[in-house]
């Protein structure tokens, strides 16, 4: 007992120490996470913990325990810099006054306007009524995963077992139990920012930690390699990629790919390839399983390609290791998807069209975004896919989540700001979820507000 | 970093001492965790704490931390004395040989073979094709949280507002959902033994405590105060009830229920009432929320009153600060329940007939097979509601795990070891979930088995 006394007064030390170490780096404009300190300290204690025969992981990940305890002592004294409205504001804005009765252009959500085509929402009907209502397997139907096997072999060529796919109520889901079946506390998962906010916050909920690669616009928003390489630590165990981006547009060519592919593999960390927007890619789409690394994961939904955005339901591939520990979370938590759902996609694989004819949609939408953008004083990379642009608004006094609260209010015109993806205070977020109508109607209040306030 | 590595050395030592303490306790027959040695060393290190001005609860959590990890060390070594059956075997068993062709009865699961009735399934299929199937609030449609506030007035002459209430995806999810908005790691939840695996099965998926309170035969299942009292500690966070219970059938009378919130009301302790057998209950029923207590969460499905399994639909009734912190939740892990599966179940509200045929249904099964027990080698409490018995088979030589295989193996008949649900070794769950005729099939195997085994 006396053992456990002594620990805390150690971190008591500690925790004074990091208090003090924030107040300086504050000073100094310095970062409060400092990775190479870190990662040092992580060999000394991997080397101590040997040295005593302790249980490597359980050491990593107390050692995590308490760096992520310093860091919060470090950000305690340093809430005054944190910016005056979030994006969560603005949208908590939008909605408000929608409710209050003003008719808002929505450029801010990330759903597109299709809806699902009939014969999906048909066979939900069919299959409620005759019987598919009850608890099923947690991997989802025996029928529906030898159909996304087949639909992966058509369209990648990789023959993957009707075992290697796990049917998940919906791609937020997808990433959760994929990343609740890898992360141990205190582990780490490398995010490669400008991204889509849930994947730092399934880190958090597991208390994880996400390592950020930051990309930019004048890289085309791609990952350099060393970068990648450099924010890899001995405690990381995921690396999550999304292309075609949300938020950026940016499709990472094959090469590239295969280069950080490669990287993983050296380490045997596990790849999460959110892949959802793959029939929004303008142009050639490389699936991660094409590359063949066993401990790569693959995450797809029904959502945008088929528009069954309220369906909640899509698909992890991966290892049958994997595969199956996901399984067993999901069924702790959900038993299974409901199986007239999974009946309505069984029926939307059977169509093709939809997914080819919703991307056109959307390349057309964001390409008129970009028409419109070209008037105005912003940069932008031009997207390869995906259903968003992402341009720096130059020269602004205010940054964009003021901004965008301005536009919603004056202009009643919902975007979101760059602060939700990352460290992008110059960024808006532009969805084209909307008609092309609505877009262009959008776009031309926000020129309006630019031109006043410049 | 000196300081690190100090905390690491004194781990060590201090796992060194967990294990040679663990071979002394098992030696001796003692149980590995002594629940008032910890107290004492939560005690002395929260005044170690507040000597040093850490914060108190990173300290109790990370106690925790190292407990658990001393814990771990003191079962590494005691292995051996793990059952070679478990109830997972069981049913992975059953699986099997029903998928090589043999005829099984499944006295086993928790699903009633009612399925939901027709204007449900004929909500579900309006709504999707009339559009309800996009993107909606997380906490549900306010036109089912305002029906559902409505029924628990009607029902509890309880006054809840609409936005106390979670429409949630399943019972499963709702006690996930609610545990995390409620929990940290290291800290507790009391759960009442025996339980459905769930409640312990989501504490460690949040690196929470499960503390047991272990009931008996002897008292009807029905936890003593002072038991109650005895488990809860500084870091107790939330106790879990269920009644009607699951696995024993058991209902906590008014008062009961009153004494055990009291005690959690003086310490501020949240209490999660799982009353989704509330239907079947066979004489009348309290719930938590006629208490009024704000710290009380009450979790109803609609997959026992209305017999709708595969829709995954239950809801949460809770303060606004709790709900809203578990709807945060649930907008990340999954944005909403299908809004379809919300109008079916708004439909299903309509119909106040259906949960009360279903629950006569139950209580006929319950009482037939108590019936047959009565001439078998078997003692039990005589369930007050739910859809299961508990009976202790008598005069066993073999453990009831092993039974259940013989049973499955020998007379194709599935039913539940008690050690799924606790330390519970000599019983079994019979489950009423299937036919009337089957159930008395299935009993009739089972004394046929006894008779021949003993």
């Amino acid at each position: 007992m006396q053992l456990s006394e002594k620990v805390i007064e150690i971190l008591a030390a500690r925790n004074e120490k990091s208090r003090r170490i924030g107040e300086l780096k504050q000073k100094m404009g310095l970062p409060l996470v400092d990775v190479n300190a870190e990662r040092e300290l992580r060999e000394r204690v991997r080397e101590v913990a040997e040295r005593y025969g302790l249980d490597r992981e359980f050491v990593q990940r107390l050692l995590t325990f308490v760096l992520a305890e310093s860091v919060k002592q470090q950000y305690s004294d340093t809430k005054a810099a944190t910016p005056k409205i979030t994006h969560m504001d603005v949208f908590r804005k939008a909605k408000q006054l929608e409710r209050s009765g003003r008719k808002i252009i929505h450029l801010e959500v990330g759903e597109p306007d299709f809806g699902a085509p009939a014969p999906v929402h048909e066979a939900l009907s069919r299959a409620a009524i005759s019987g598919y209502a009850r608890y099923g397997e947690a991997k989802g139907l025996q029928e529906l995963r030898t159909r996304i096997a087949e639909f992966l072999r058509e369209r990648f060529g990789v023959d993957r077992h009707p075992e290697e796919v796990l049917v998940v109520p919906g791609g937020r889901f997808g990433v959760f139990v994929c990343a609740a079946a890898l992360l141990s506390p205190g582990e780490e998962v490398v995010v490669i920012d400008p991204s889509w906010p849930l994947y730092k916050q399934v880190a958090h909920q597991l208390h994880s930690r996400p390592m950020i690669v930051r990309t930019k616009m004048e890289d085309g928003w791609i990952p350099r390699v060393e970068d990648v390489e450099g924010c890899i630590s001995s405690v990381t165990r995921l690396l999550v990629l999304n292309y075609p981006n949300n938020p950026t547009g940016a499709v990472i060519d094959g090469k590239r790919l295969e280069e950080i592919v490669e990287v993983c593999r050296r380490r045997s960390i596990y790849v999460l390839s959110d892949e959802v927007y793959m029939d929004y890619c303008f142009g050639e789409f490389n699936s991660i399983l094409e590359l063949g690394y066993e401990n790569a994961l693959m995450l797809m939904s029904f959502s945008k390609s088929w528009g069954m955005t309220g369906y909640r339901i899509g698909f992890l591939v991966g290892s049958r290791e994997v595969i199956e520990r996901a399984s067993s979370i999901q069924a702790m938590l959900m038993t299974c998807v409901p199986e007239f759902v999974q009946m309505a996609a069984l029926k939307a694989l059977d169509d093709l069209e939809t997914p080819k004819r919703y991307g056109q949609i959307m390349r057309e939408r964001v390409e008129e975004v970009c028409r419109m953008l070209d008037s105005m004083p912003v940069r932008y990379v031009k997207p390869k896919g995906g259903m968003y642009v992402f341009p720096k608004i130059e020269g602004l006094s205010i940054d964009s989540a003021e901004l965008a609260l301005r536009l919603l209010e004056s202009k009643g015109v919902a975007i979101a700001p760059g602060s939700a993806f990352g460290d992008y205070v110059d960024y808006v977020r532009i969805s084209t979820g909307t008609s092309i109508d609505e877009i262009r109607e959008g776009l031309r209040r926000l020129k309006e507000l630019l031109d006043q306030i410049r």
